[in-house]
Protein backbone atom coordinates (compact mmCIF):
# COMPACT_ATOMS: atom_id res chain seq x y z
CA UNK A 1 0.00 0.00 0.00
CA UNK A 2 1.49 3.65 -0.92
CA UNK A 3 0.53 5.98 1.57
CA UNK A 4 1.70 9.73 1.54
CA UNK A 5 1.20 12.48 4.68
CA UNK A 6 -1.09 15.45 3.76
CA UNK A 7 -2.91 18.00 4.80
CA UNK A 8 -6.00 20.06 3.98
CA UNK A 9 -6.94 23.44 4.18
CA UNK A 10 -8.00 27.11 2.70
CA UNK A 11 -8.28 30.46 2.37
CA UNK A 12 -11.10 32.41 2.14
CA UNK A 13 -12.90 28.97 0.84
CA UNK A 14 -10.58 28.56 -2.32
CA UNK A 15 -9.01 24.73 -1.01
CA UNK A 16 -6.33 23.00 -0.87
CA UNK A 17 -4.32 19.38 -0.55
CA UNK A 18 -1.03 20.14 1.34
CA UNK A 19 2.33 17.57 0.58
CA UNK A 20 4.93 18.16 2.25
CA UNK A 21 7.73 16.86 0.49
CA UNK A 22 11.38 19.42 1.19
CA UNK A 23 13.23 16.49 -1.43
CA UNK A 24 10.74 16.65 -4.05
CA UNK A 25 10.64 12.77 -3.92
CA UNK A 26 6.73 12.27 -4.74
CA UNK A 27 5.81 11.48 -7.95
CA UNK A 28 3.68 14.48 -8.70
CA UNK A 29 1.95 13.51 -12.33
CA UNK A 30 -1.00 15.01 -13.26
CA UNK A 31 -3.04 11.66 -12.31
CA UNK A 32 -2.17 11.53 -9.26
CA UNK A 33 -2.84 15.50 -8.64
CA UNK A 34 -6.79 15.02 -10.09
CA UNK A 35 -7.25 12.58 -8.27
CA UNK A 36 -6.48 14.08 -4.95
CA UNK A 37 -8.45 16.75 -6.24
CA UNK A 38 -11.42 14.89 -6.87
CA UNK A 39 -13.92 15.48 -4.58
CA UNK A 40 -15.80 12.43 -4.46
CA UNK A 41 -13.52 9.64 -5.67
CA UNK A 42 -10.41 11.45 -3.64
CA UNK A 43 -9.81 14.14 -0.79
CA UNK A 44 -10.87 16.96 -2.69
CA UNK A 45 -9.85 20.62 -3.70
CA UNK A 46 -9.19 23.31 -5.91
CA UNK A 47 -5.62 22.63 -6.29
CA UNK A 48 -2.30 21.10 -4.31
CA UNK A 49 0.42 22.88 -2.60
CA UNK A 50 3.50 20.80 -2.72
CA UNK A 51 6.01 22.00 -0.15
CA UNK A 52 9.52 21.75 -1.60
CA UNK A 53 12.83 22.91 -1.84
CA UNK A 54 13.38 24.93 -4.77
CA UNK A 55 16.87 23.76 -5.48
CA UNK A 56 15.20 19.87 -5.18
CA UNK A 57 12.50 21.08 -7.72
CA UNK A 58 15.30 22.00 -10.12
CA UNK A 59 17.13 18.83 -8.92
CA UNK A 60 14.08 16.74 -9.96
CA UNK A 61 13.49 18.40 -13.18
CA UNK A 62 9.83 19.79 -11.51
CA UNK A 63 11.27 23.00 -12.60
CA UNK A 64 13.57 24.13 -15.12
CA UNK A 65 15.74 26.60 -13.57
CA UNK A 66 15.31 28.78 -10.21
CA UNK A 67 13.64 31.47 -11.32
CA UNK A 68 15.17 34.80 -11.51
CA UNK A 69 14.63 36.73 -7.69
CA UNK A 70 14.11 32.99 -6.13
CA UNK A 71 16.43 31.74 -3.67
CA UNK A 72 17.76 28.19 -4.70
CA UNK A 73 17.50 27.14 -0.49
CA UNK A 74 13.87 28.98 0.04
CA UNK A 75 10.49 26.92 0.19
CA UNK A 76 8.83 26.90 -3.15
CA UNK A 77 4.83 26.70 -3.61
CA UNK A 78 4.72 23.82 -6.24
CA UNK A 79 1.34 24.78 -7.03
CA UNK A 80 -1.14 22.37 -9.42
CA UNK A 81 -4.99 23.10 -10.54
CA UNK A 82 -7.40 20.43 -10.03
CA UNK A 83 -6.84 19.04 -13.45
CA UNK A 84 -3.30 18.73 -13.42
CA UNK A 85 -1.61 21.71 -14.83
CA UNK A 86 0.92 23.81 -12.99
CA UNK A 87 -0.13 27.63 -11.95
CA UNK A 88 2.23 30.05 -11.52
CA UNK A 89 0.63 31.64 -8.75
CA UNK A 90 -2.67 31.16 -6.69
CA UNK A 91 -2.94 34.29 -4.03
CA UNK A 92 -5.52 32.18 -1.42
CA UNK A 93 -2.92 29.22 -1.95
CA UNK A 94 0.92 31.17 -1.36
CA UNK A 95 -1.52 32.13 2.31
CA UNK A 96 -2.38 28.53 3.10
CA UNK A 97 1.50 27.53 2.41
CA UNK A 98 2.95 30.33 4.25
CA UNK A 99 0.47 29.14 7.24
CA UNK A 100 1.84 25.50 6.69
CA UNK A 101 5.46 26.56 6.58
CA UNK A 102 5.10 29.20 9.75
CA UNK A 103 2.68 26.45 11.97
CA UNK A 104 4.32 23.33 11.12
CA UNK A 105 8.14 24.87 12.30
CA UNK A 106 9.36 25.03 8.83
CA UNK A 107 10.59 28.36 9.13
CA UNK A 108 11.90 30.32 12.29
CA UNK A 109 10.52 33.49 11.72
CA UNK A 110 7.12 34.75 10.93
CA UNK A 111 8.21 36.75 7.97
CA UNK A 112 10.44 34.88 5.17
CA UNK A 113 10.05 34.30 1.33
CA UNK A 114 7.96 31.75 -0.52
CA UNK A 115 8.77 31.38 -4.73
CA UNK A 116 6.82 30.65 -7.39
CA UNK A 117 6.59 30.18 -10.78
CA UNK A 118 5.82 34.05 -10.91
CA UNK A 119 8.86 34.51 -8.54
CA UNK A 120 9.70 35.28 -4.99
CA UNK A 121 6.67 36.47 -3.00
CA UNK A 122 7.65 37.88 0.62
CA UNK A 123 5.27 36.72 3.30
CA UNK A 124 4.89 37.94 6.92
CA UNK A 125 2.05 35.56 8.81
CA UNK A 126 0.56 36.85 12.11
CA UNK A 127 -1.83 35.33 14.92
CA UNK A 128 -0.55 32.15 13.51
CA UNK A 129 -1.63 28.79 15.30
CA UNK A 130 -1.56 25.21 13.46
CA UNK A 131 -5.31 25.57 12.91
CA UNK A 132 -5.40 29.37 11.74
CA UNK A 133 -3.39 32.13 10.87
CA UNK A 134 -3.50 35.80 8.74
CA UNK A 135 -0.87 36.08 6.29
CA UNK A 136 -0.16 38.60 4.21
CA UNK A 137 1.51 38.33 1.14
CA UNK A 138 3.32 41.15 -1.56
CA UNK A 139 1.34 41.22 -4.23
CA UNK A 140 3.04 43.18 -7.12
CA UNK A 141 2.00 46.40 -8.53
CA UNK A 142 -1.28 46.42 -10.10
CA UNK A 143 -1.65 48.84 -13.85
CA UNK A 144 -4.54 50.95 -14.49
CA UNK A 145 -5.66 49.54 -18.02
CA UNK A 146 -8.10 52.34 -18.34
CA UNK A 147 -12.30 51.57 -17.96
CA UNK A 148 -14.60 49.47 -19.93
CA UNK A 149 -18.08 47.86 -19.26
CA UNK A 150 -19.47 44.70 -18.63
CA UNK A 151 -23.12 43.28 -19.28
CA UNK A 152 -24.92 41.13 -16.45
CA UNK A 153 -28.26 40.58 -18.26
CA UNK A 154 -29.36 43.68 -19.28
CA UNK A 155 -27.62 45.97 -16.59
CA UNK A 156 -24.74 47.17 -17.89
CA UNK A 157 -21.56 47.63 -15.34
CA UNK A 158 -18.80 50.50 -15.55
CA UNK A 159 -15.39 49.33 -14.20
CA UNK A 160 -11.84 49.80 -13.74
CA UNK A 161 -10.05 47.34 -15.84
CA UNK A 162 -6.47 46.51 -13.64
CA UNK A 163 -3.71 44.31 -14.88
CA UNK A 164 -2.02 42.25 -11.61
CA UNK A 165 -0.09 39.93 -13.48
CA UNK A 166 -3.82 38.34 -14.82
CA UNK A 167 -6.84 41.02 -16.45
CA UNK A 168 -9.42 42.06 -14.19
CA UNK A 169 -12.65 44.43 -14.69
CA UNK A 170 -13.42 45.48 -11.25
CA UNK A 171 -16.90 47.35 -11.21
CA UNK A 172 -18.20 49.86 -8.15
CA UNK A 173 -21.74 49.77 -8.24
CA UNK A 174 -23.35 52.90 -7.41
CA UNK A 175 -25.88 52.38 -4.73
CA UNK A 176 -25.41 48.49 -4.73
CA UNK A 177 -25.86 47.16 -1.40
CA UNK A 178 -25.44 43.65 0.03
CA UNK A 179 -28.85 42.43 -0.73
CA UNK A 180 -28.67 43.68 -3.81
CA UNK A 181 -25.60 42.41 -4.49
CA UNK A 182 -26.56 38.71 -3.48
CA UNK A 183 -29.38 39.16 -5.50
CA UNK A 184 -27.05 39.85 -8.53
CA UNK A 185 -26.87 36.36 -11.03
CA UNK A 186 -23.01 36.72 -11.07
CA UNK A 187 -22.69 32.77 -11.73
CA UNK A 188 -24.45 32.96 -14.57
CA UNK A 189 -21.23 35.30 -16.02
CA UNK A 190 -21.24 38.66 -18.09
CA UNK A 191 -20.76 40.08 -21.80
CA UNK A 192 -17.70 42.08 -21.59
CA UNK A 193 -15.46 44.20 -24.62
CA UNK A 194 -13.63 41.10 -26.25
CA UNK A 195 -11.41 43.78 -27.71
CA UNK A 196 -10.49 45.45 -24.58
CA UNK A 197 -9.70 41.81 -23.35
CA UNK A 198 -8.82 39.85 -25.91
CA UNK A 199 -8.00 36.57 -23.46
CA UNK A 200 -10.78 37.24 -21.47
CA UNK A 201 -11.08 38.86 -18.30
CA UNK A 202 -12.41 38.20 -14.24
CA UNK A 203 -14.78 40.37 -13.33
CA UNK A 204 -15.26 41.44 -9.84
CA UNK A 205 -18.76 43.56 -8.29
CA UNK A 206 -18.63 45.43 -5.49
CA UNK A 207 -20.62 47.58 -3.58
CA UNK A 208 -19.07 51.23 -2.48
CA UNK A 209 -16.76 51.50 0.14
CA UNK A 210 -18.56 52.70 3.78
CA UNK A 211 -17.24 55.30 6.37
CA UNK A 212 -14.62 52.37 7.88
CA UNK A 213 -12.97 52.07 3.89
CA UNK A 214 -15.64 48.40 4.06
CA UNK A 215 -16.94 46.98 1.04
CA UNK A 216 -18.49 43.76 -0.09
CA UNK A 217 -17.71 41.81 -3.47
CA UNK A 218 -18.31 38.78 -5.89
CA UNK A 219 -16.21 37.76 -8.41
CA UNK A 220 -16.87 35.64 -11.63
CA UNK A 221 -13.11 34.16 -12.97
CA UNK A 222 -11.91 33.84 -15.74
CA UNK A 223 -12.44 30.01 -16.92
CA UNK A 224 -13.66 28.84 -13.36
CA UNK A 225 -17.25 30.88 -13.17
CA UNK A 226 -18.02 32.62 -9.74
CA UNK A 227 -15.35 31.35 -6.82
CA UNK A 228 -15.89 32.44 -3.10
CA UNK A 229 -13.12 34.65 -3.02
CA UNK A 230 -10.35 35.73 -5.80
CA UNK A 231 -6.72 37.63 -4.52
CA UNK A 232 -6.03 39.28 -7.45
CA UNK A 233 -9.45 40.08 -7.82
CA UNK A 234 -9.48 41.61 -4.65
CA UNK A 235 -6.40 43.88 -5.23
CA UNK A 236 -7.73 44.97 -8.29
CA UNK A 237 -11.51 45.93 -6.50
CA UNK A 238 -8.99 47.48 -4.12
CA UNK A 239 -7.39 49.79 -6.70
CA UNK A 240 -11.38 50.44 -7.97
CA UNK A 241 -12.40 51.44 -4.64
CA UNK A 242 -9.63 53.90 -3.76
CA UNK A 243 -10.01 55.57 -7.32
CA UNK A 244 -13.61 55.65 -6.41
CA UNK A 245 -13.29 57.65 -3.77
CA UNK A 246 -10.33 59.33 -5.30
CA UNK A 247 -7.69 58.00 -3.86
CA UNK A 248 -4.35 56.11 -5.43
CA UNK A 249 -3.16 54.49 -2.04
CA UNK A 250 -5.03 53.61 1.00
CA UNK A 251 -5.63 50.59 2.92
CA UNK A 252 -9.42 48.55 2.22
CA UNK A 253 -11.40 45.56 3.89
CA UNK A 254 -13.20 43.59 0.81
CA UNK A 255 -15.67 40.54 2.03
CA UNK A 256 -16.56 38.17 -0.23
CA UNK A 257 -18.37 35.11 0.21
CA UNK A 258 -15.73 32.93 1.22
CA UNK A 259 -14.73 35.68 3.60
CA UNK A 260 -12.33 39.21 4.18
CA UNK A 261 -9.42 40.17 2.97
CA UNK A 262 -7.29 43.31 3.47
CA UNK A 263 -5.49 45.33 0.24
CA UNK A 264 -2.82 48.06 1.67
CA UNK A 265 -1.78 50.13 -1.57
CA UNK A 266 0.98 52.36 -0.68
CA UNK A 267 2.53 55.89 -2.08
CA UNK A 268 5.00 53.72 -4.77
CA UNK A 269 1.55 51.83 -6.32
CA UNK A 270 2.87 48.26 -4.55
CA UNK A 271 -0.45 46.04 -2.89
CA UNK A 272 -0.10 43.43 0.10
CA UNK A 273 -3.04 41.40 0.42
CA UNK A 274 -3.82 40.49 3.85
CA UNK A 275 -6.63 37.42 5.16
CA UNK A 276 -6.54 33.93 6.68
CA UNK A 277 -5.80 30.29 6.53
CA UNK A 278 -7.43 27.32 8.20
CA UNK A 279 -5.61 24.19 8.27
CA UNK A 280 -8.67 21.64 8.91
CA UNK A 281 -7.13 18.50 8.19
CA UNK A 282 -4.17 16.57 8.22
CA UNK A 283 -3.62 12.62 7.72
CA UNK A 284 -2.41 9.92 4.93
CA UNK A 285 -4.08 9.39 1.59
CA UNK A 286 -3.83 6.38 -0.10
CA UNK A 287 -2.25 6.96 -3.87
CA UNK A 288 -3.13 4.14 -5.57
CA UNK A 289 -6.92 4.36 -4.86
CA UNK A 290 -6.93 8.03 -5.23
CA UNK A 291 -5.66 7.77 -9.33
CA UNK A 292 -7.37 4.24 -10.05
CA UNK A 293 -9.59 2.63 -7.40
CA UNK A 294 -11.42 0.71 -10.78
CA UNK A 295 -7.36 -0.67 -11.24
CA UNK A 296 -8.02 0.09 -14.93
CA UNK B 1 -7.85 22.48 19.93
CA UNK B 2 -10.42 19.80 19.65
CA UNK B 3 -9.45 16.88 16.57
CA UNK B 4 -11.43 13.92 16.07
CA UNK B 5 -9.99 11.30 13.74
CA UNK B 6 -11.95 10.54 10.61
CA UNK B 7 -11.71 8.29 7.36
CA UNK B 8 -12.99 9.40 3.87
CA UNK B 9 -14.06 6.38 1.69
CA UNK B 10 -16.56 5.99 -0.71
CA UNK B 11 -19.43 3.21 -2.49
CA UNK B 12 -19.04 3.75 -6.46
CA UNK B 13 -18.36 7.27 -5.84
CA UNK B 14 -21.08 8.57 -3.05
CA UNK B 15 -18.68 9.64 -0.43
CA UNK B 16 -18.17 9.57 3.17
CA UNK B 17 -16.85 10.72 6.31
CA UNK B 18 -16.12 8.06 8.49
CA UNK B 19 -16.41 8.85 12.15
CA UNK B 20 -15.70 5.78 14.39
CA UNK B 21 -17.15 6.07 17.71
CA UNK B 22 -18.28 3.15 18.97
CA UNK B 23 -19.44 4.86 22.82
CA UNK B 24 -21.49 7.34 20.73
CA UNK B 25 -19.40 10.22 22.91
CA UNK B 26 -19.27 12.68 19.67
CA UNK B 27 -21.49 15.12 19.58
CA UNK B 28 -22.77 14.52 15.94
CA UNK B 29 -24.92 17.89 16.02
CA UNK B 30 -25.81 18.99 12.36
CA UNK B 31 -23.68 21.80 12.71
CA UNK B 32 -20.38 19.71 12.52
CA UNK B 33 -21.93 16.99 10.13
CA UNK B 34 -22.67 20.19 7.96
CA UNK B 35 -18.70 21.40 8.18
CA UNK B 36 -17.26 18.02 7.81
CA UNK B 37 -19.28 17.61 4.44
CA UNK B 38 -18.42 21.16 3.17
CA UNK B 39 -16.40 20.31 0.43
CA UNK B 40 -14.23 23.91 0.39
CA UNK B 41 -14.36 24.67 4.43
CA UNK B 42 -14.17 21.02 5.69
CA UNK B 43 -13.63 17.88 4.51
CA UNK B 44 -16.15 17.21 1.57
CA UNK B 45 -18.85 14.00 1.51
CA UNK B 46 -22.33 13.81 0.71
CA UNK B 47 -22.78 12.08 3.98
CA UNK B 48 -20.96 11.27 7.62
CA UNK B 49 -21.12 7.47 8.50
CA UNK B 50 -21.10 7.47 12.58
CA UNK B 51 -19.78 3.96 13.86
CA UNK B 52 -21.18 2.82 16.98
CA UNK B 53 -23.05 0.12 19.36
CA UNK B 54 -26.43 0.44 19.11
CA UNK B 55 -26.80 -0.17 22.41
CA UNK B 56 -24.58 3.00 22.98
CA UNK B 57 -26.49 5.43 20.62
CA UNK B 58 -29.51 4.33 22.64
CA UNK B 59 -28.23 5.53 26.22
CA UNK B 60 -26.71 8.43 24.39
CA UNK B 61 -30.47 9.42 23.48
CA UNK B 62 -29.19 9.71 19.81
CA UNK B 63 -31.90 6.88 18.39
CA UNK B 64 -34.89 6.39 20.96
CA UNK B 65 -34.96 2.62 21.21
CA UNK B 66 -33.27 -0.35 19.46
CA UNK B 67 -35.15 -0.65 16.06
CA UNK B 68 -37.06 -4.34 15.72
CA UNK B 69 -35.01 -6.96 14.55
CA UNK B 70 -31.42 -5.05 15.54
CA UNK B 71 -29.19 -6.49 18.52
CA UNK B 72 -28.77 -4.13 21.12
CA UNK B 73 -24.63 -5.35 20.59
CA UNK B 74 -24.55 -4.84 16.96
CA UNK B 75 -22.86 -1.90 15.22
CA UNK B 76 -25.01 0.79 13.68
CA UNK B 77 -24.85 2.78 10.82
CA UNK B 78 -25.96 6.30 12.75
CA UNK B 79 -25.69 8.44 8.47
CA UNK B 80 -26.11 11.52 8.39
CA UNK B 81 -27.12 13.31 5.08
CA UNK B 82 -24.39 16.35 4.28
CA UNK B 83 -27.52 19.11 5.50
CA UNK B 84 -27.09 17.12 8.69
CA UNK B 85 -30.58 15.27 8.40
CA UNK B 86 -30.35 11.77 9.72
CA UNK B 87 -31.47 8.97 6.63
CA UNK B 88 -32.95 5.74 7.66
CA UNK B 89 -30.43 3.32 5.16
CA UNK B 90 -27.56 4.09 2.59
CA UNK B 91 -26.84 1.39 -0.07
CA UNK B 92 -23.90 2.77 -0.79
CA UNK B 93 -22.92 3.75 2.46
CA UNK B 94 -23.51 1.02 3.90
CA UNK B 95 -21.02 -0.96 2.27
CA UNK B 96 -18.26 1.34 3.17
CA UNK B 97 -19.21 0.95 7.11
CA UNK B 98 -19.46 -2.66 6.43
CA UNK B 99 -15.68 -2.25 5.01
CA UNK B 100 -14.52 0.17 7.86
CA UNK B 101 -15.40 -2.54 10.39
CA UNK B 102 -14.07 -5.61 8.63
CA UNK B 103 -10.93 -3.99 7.69
CA UNK B 104 -10.02 -2.59 10.43
CA UNK B 105 -10.50 -5.43 12.93
CA UNK B 106 -14.13 -4.61 14.98
CA UNK B 107 -15.87 -7.73 13.90
CA UNK B 108 -14.27 -11.25 13.15
CA UNK B 109 -16.43 -12.67 10.47
CA UNK B 110 -16.76 -12.03 7.17
CA UNK B 111 -20.38 -11.88 7.47
CA UNK B 112 -22.00 -9.96 10.32
CA UNK B 113 -25.54 -7.78 10.68
CA UNK B 114 -25.38 -4.04 10.79
CA UNK B 115 -27.62 -1.94 12.36
CA UNK B 116 -29.64 0.89 10.81
CA UNK B 117 -33.15 3.09 11.16
CA UNK B 118 -34.13 1.36 8.44
CA UNK B 119 -33.74 -2.34 10.87
CA UNK B 120 -30.80 -5.09 10.34
CA UNK B 121 -28.91 -5.68 7.34
CA UNK B 122 -26.92 -8.72 6.96
CA UNK B 123 -23.73 -8.00 5.30
CA UNK B 124 -21.01 -9.74 3.70
CA UNK B 125 -17.92 -8.40 3.01
CA UNK B 126 -15.26 -10.07 0.59
CA UNK B 127 -11.72 -9.76 -1.20
CA UNK B 128 -11.12 -7.35 1.82
CA UNK B 129 -7.98 -4.91 2.51
CA UNK B 130 -7.45 -2.21 4.39
CA UNK B 131 -7.78 -0.30 1.37
CA UNK B 132 -10.93 -1.69 -0.71
CA UNK B 133 -13.26 -4.76 -0.36
CA UNK B 134 -16.61 -6.12 -1.97
CA UNK B 135 -19.27 -5.76 0.00
CA UNK B 136 -22.97 -7.65 -0.69
CA UNK B 137 -25.99 -6.07 1.10
CA UNK B 138 -29.33 -7.94 1.87
CA UNK B 139 -31.95 -4.83 0.07
CA UNK B 140 -35.17 -6.58 1.29
CA UNK B 141 -37.69 -7.27 -1.04
CA UNK B 142 -38.85 -4.67 -4.60
CA UNK B 143 -42.33 -4.80 -5.21
CA UNK B 144 -43.74 -3.92 -8.53
CA UNK B 145 -46.32 -0.90 -8.80
CA UNK B 146 -46.98 -0.94 -12.08
CA UNK B 147 -46.07 0.34 -15.56
CA UNK B 148 -45.40 4.32 -16.11
CA UNK B 149 -44.24 7.07 -18.54
CA UNK B 150 -41.89 9.74 -18.09
CA UNK B 151 -40.36 12.36 -20.68
CA UNK B 152 -37.08 13.84 -20.93
CA UNK B 153 -36.97 16.75 -23.14
CA UNK B 154 -39.31 15.73 -25.64
CA UNK B 155 -38.59 12.35 -25.34
CA UNK B 156 -41.29 10.01 -24.27
CA UNK B 157 -39.72 6.64 -21.88
CA UNK B 158 -41.35 3.88 -20.16
CA UNK B 159 -40.72 2.15 -17.05
CA UNK B 160 -41.69 -0.45 -14.50
CA UNK B 161 -42.71 1.50 -10.99
CA UNK B 162 -40.69 -0.40 -8.33
CA UNK B 163 -40.75 0.53 -4.94
CA UNK B 164 -37.53 -0.36 -2.99
CA UNK B 165 -38.58 1.30 0.17
CA UNK B 166 -38.18 4.42 -1.82
CA UNK B 167 -39.76 5.09 -4.97
CA UNK B 168 -38.52 4.07 -8.09
CA UNK B 169 -39.21 4.32 -12.16
CA UNK B 170 -36.62 2.37 -13.90
CA UNK B 171 -36.67 2.57 -17.84
CA UNK B 172 -35.32 0.22 -20.04
CA UNK B 173 -34.80 1.68 -23.26
CA UNK B 174 -34.91 -0.47 -26.57
CA UNK B 175 -31.87 0.06 -29.07
CA UNK B 176 -30.27 2.22 -26.51
CA UNK B 177 -26.38 1.94 -26.40
CA UNK B 178 -23.84 3.68 -24.10
CA UNK B 179 -23.12 6.35 -26.09
CA UNK B 180 -26.64 7.02 -26.57
CA UNK B 181 -27.39 6.87 -23.22
CA UNK B 182 -23.89 9.03 -22.51
CA UNK B 183 -26.27 11.56 -25.14
CA UNK B 184 -29.21 12.01 -23.01
CA UNK B 185 -29.69 14.81 -20.56
CA UNK B 186 -30.17 12.64 -17.07
CA UNK B 187 -28.97 15.52 -15.28
CA UNK B 188 -31.83 18.34 -16.71
CA UNK B 189 -34.78 16.25 -14.71
CA UNK B 190 -37.71 14.40 -16.07
CA UNK B 191 -41.40 14.79 -16.31
CA UNK B 192 -43.56 12.31 -14.66
CA UNK B 193 -47.07 11.18 -13.49
CA UNK B 194 -47.85 13.11 -10.30
CA UNK B 195 -51.12 11.25 -9.72
CA UNK B 196 -48.63 8.36 -9.62
CA UNK B 197 -45.72 9.30 -7.63
CA UNK B 198 -46.85 11.88 -5.53
CA UNK B 199 -44.35 11.70 -3.57
CA UNK B 200 -42.07 12.24 -6.00
CA UNK B 201 -39.58 9.21 -7.93
CA UNK B 202 -36.33 8.04 -8.32
CA UNK B 203 -36.04 7.47 -12.25
CA UNK B 204 -33.26 5.28 -14.01
CA UNK B 205 -32.67 5.15 -17.81
CA UNK B 206 -30.55 1.39 -18.40
CA UNK B 207 -29.82 0.23 -21.85
CA UNK B 208 -31.19 -3.29 -22.06
CA UNK B 209 -29.50 -6.38 -21.28
CA UNK B 210 -26.35 -7.57 -23.44
CA UNK B 211 -25.62 -11.78 -23.43
CA UNK B 212 -23.87 -11.89 -20.15
CA UNK B 213 -26.69 -10.28 -18.42
CA UNK B 214 -24.69 -6.64 -18.09
CA UNK B 215 -26.39 -3.32 -18.66
CA UNK B 216 -25.67 0.14 -18.36
CA UNK B 217 -27.37 2.85 -16.24
CA UNK B 218 -28.02 6.34 -14.99
CA UNK B 219 -29.78 7.93 -12.22
CA UNK B 220 -31.68 10.70 -11.45
CA UNK B 221 -32.88 10.98 -7.84
CA UNK B 222 -35.51 12.78 -6.28
CA UNK B 223 -34.00 15.72 -4.30
CA UNK B 224 -30.36 15.43 -5.36
CA UNK B 225 -30.34 15.77 -9.32
CA UNK B 226 -28.33 13.37 -11.04
CA UNK B 227 -26.04 10.64 -8.99
CA UNK B 228 -22.79 8.80 -9.79
CA UNK B 229 -24.77 6.02 -8.46
CA UNK B 230 -27.72 4.52 -6.14
CA UNK B 231 -28.14 1.20 -4.45
CA UNK B 232 -32.08 1.30 -4.55
CA UNK B 233 -31.93 2.43 -7.85
CA UNK B 234 -29.63 -0.45 -9.33
CA UNK B 235 -32.01 -2.97 -7.73
CA UNK B 236 -35.31 -1.31 -9.12
CA UNK B 237 -33.14 -1.50 -12.04
CA UNK B 238 -32.37 -5.03 -11.96
CA UNK B 239 -36.23 -6.15 -11.74
CA UNK B 240 -37.33 -3.85 -14.54
CA UNK B 241 -34.01 -5.92 -17.07
CA UNK B 242 -35.10 -9.27 -15.37
CA UNK B 243 -38.47 -8.58 -16.80
CA UNK B 244 -37.95 -6.93 -19.78
CA UNK B 245 -36.35 -10.73 -20.41
CA UNK B 246 -39.08 -12.08 -19.33
CA UNK B 247 -37.62 -12.89 -15.65
CA UNK B 248 -38.29 -12.77 -12.16
CA UNK B 249 -35.50 -13.60 -10.52
CA UNK B 250 -31.87 -14.24 -11.77
CA UNK B 251 -28.31 -11.96 -11.47
CA UNK B 252 -27.65 -8.90 -13.28
CA UNK B 253 -24.68 -6.42 -13.65
CA UNK B 254 -25.46 -2.68 -13.79
CA UNK B 255 -22.70 -0.18 -14.53
CA UNK B 256 -23.05 3.10 -13.99
CA UNK B 257 -20.79 6.46 -13.82
CA UNK B 258 -19.69 5.59 -10.45
CA UNK B 259 -19.09 1.91 -11.08
CA UNK B 260 -20.91 -1.88 -11.53
CA UNK B 261 -23.02 -3.02 -9.01
CA UNK B 262 -24.32 -6.47 -9.02
CA UNK B 263 -27.81 -7.64 -8.33
CA UNK B 264 -29.38 -10.79 -7.48
CA UNK B 265 -32.91 -11.46 -7.03
CA UNK B 266 -34.01 -14.60 -5.90
CA UNK B 267 -36.92 -16.74 -6.48
CA UNK B 268 -38.73 -15.46 -3.21
CA UNK B 269 -38.10 -11.76 -4.40
CA UNK B 270 -35.57 -10.99 -1.92
CA UNK B 271 -32.43 -8.70 -3.81
CA UNK B 272 -29.00 -7.80 -2.66
CA UNK B 273 -27.05 -5.89 -4.06
CA UNK B 274 -23.32 -6.28 -4.58
CA UNK B 275 -20.34 -3.38 -4.84
CA UNK B 276 -16.73 -1.82 -4.19
CA UNK B 277 -16.30 0.15 -1.00
CA UNK B 278 -12.82 2.29 -1.34
CA UNK B 279 -11.45 3.91 1.93
CA UNK B 280 -8.54 6.48 0.56
CA UNK B 281 -7.82 8.52 3.48
CA UNK B 282 -7.43 8.29 7.57
CA UNK B 283 -6.35 11.11 9.76
CA UNK B 284 -7.40 13.58 12.04
CA UNK B 285 -9.93 16.88 11.79
CA UNK B 286 -10.16 20.01 13.60
CA UNK B 287 -13.80 20.27 14.61
CA UNK B 288 -14.24 23.51 15.19
CA UNK B 289 -12.64 24.86 12.33
CA UNK B 290 -14.91 22.64 10.03
CA UNK B 291 -17.40 23.95 12.21
CA UNK B 292 -16.98 27.89 11.92
CA UNK B 293 -13.44 29.02 11.09
CA UNK B 294 -14.96 32.27 11.06
CA UNK B 295 -15.77 32.35 14.73
CA UNK B 296 -19.27 33.44 14.88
Amino acid sequence: MTTIAFAKGHGTENDFVILHDPDARIAVDPSLIRGLCDRRAGIGADGVLRVARTRALVEAGVISAVPESVSPESWFMDYRNADGTTAEMCGNGVRVFAHWLASRGHVTGRTFDVGTRAGNRPVSVGDVTKRQATVTVSMGTPTLLGVSDCMLGRTTMTGLAVDCGNPHLACVVPGLNLDGLKDLAVDAGFEFDRDFFPDGVNIEIATALDDNDHAFMRVHERGAGETRACGTGTVATAVALLADTGRTCGHVIITEPGGSLEVTITDDGAATLTGPSVIVAEGTVDTQMVTDWRGN
